[in-house]
């Protein structure tokens, strides 16, 4: 599962990759909720979000950490701020105005 | 020349006019230069750089005002700062890597 390094992370496509309505109500849910869960057949029947997540993820936005058959999707905050500091958060504010995901089930809170 | 209200600018479409090199080394240039101005026979022979203008333009992040043969483009600063505190800010800094446009021809300071 593809991940770039801190490094690697290039500013157009994170901009790209957060340039989105559902992607940024990801962002939103995932700085309010931490970690989030997503278990495998819920993400598989998603295939929408599925799509939104790895867009994320191959930017350099979250990380997808594979546990049994659960994906655990995080930000990359201290990647992130360490290359453009400033930038999540202030995007993460600007989010507040997007809507959570509305079906609970799409992404599960791990805590 | 279509402008939108300080109000109506949408933060996944300035997202996405950001989430270009060509775009991130106009907006730098302008950080850096205060308002540049572009001859009209300059712009006009340049359709790529007019498009990307025009992106910038669309979304809210620039205002383009014209004058007689030129046209003065400028970011929306005072707007965007409004609307998302810290946003344009971070992306500038972030920006600072990218080259500025190469042809001192295509943006000449207005100053």
């Amino acid at each position: 599962m593809l991940h770039p390094d801190a490094e690697q992370i290039e500013l157009s496509l994170v901009l790209a990759a957060l340039s989105d309505p559902t992607r940024l109500s990801i962002i939103r849910q995932l700085a309010e909720d931490g970690e989030a869960m997503c278990r495998r057949l819920d993400f598989g029947s998603k295939s929408n979000l599925s799509y939104h997540f790895a867009k994320l993820r191959e930017a350099g936005v979250t990380r997808t950490r594979i546990e049994g058959t659960a994906r655990h999707i995080s930000l990359r905050r201290e990647d992130l701020d360490a290359r453009f500091p400033g930038l999540l958060d202030s995007v993460i504010k600007a989010a507040a105005s997007y809507p959570r995901l509305t079906t609970e089930a799409d992404v599960t809170d791990g805590a």
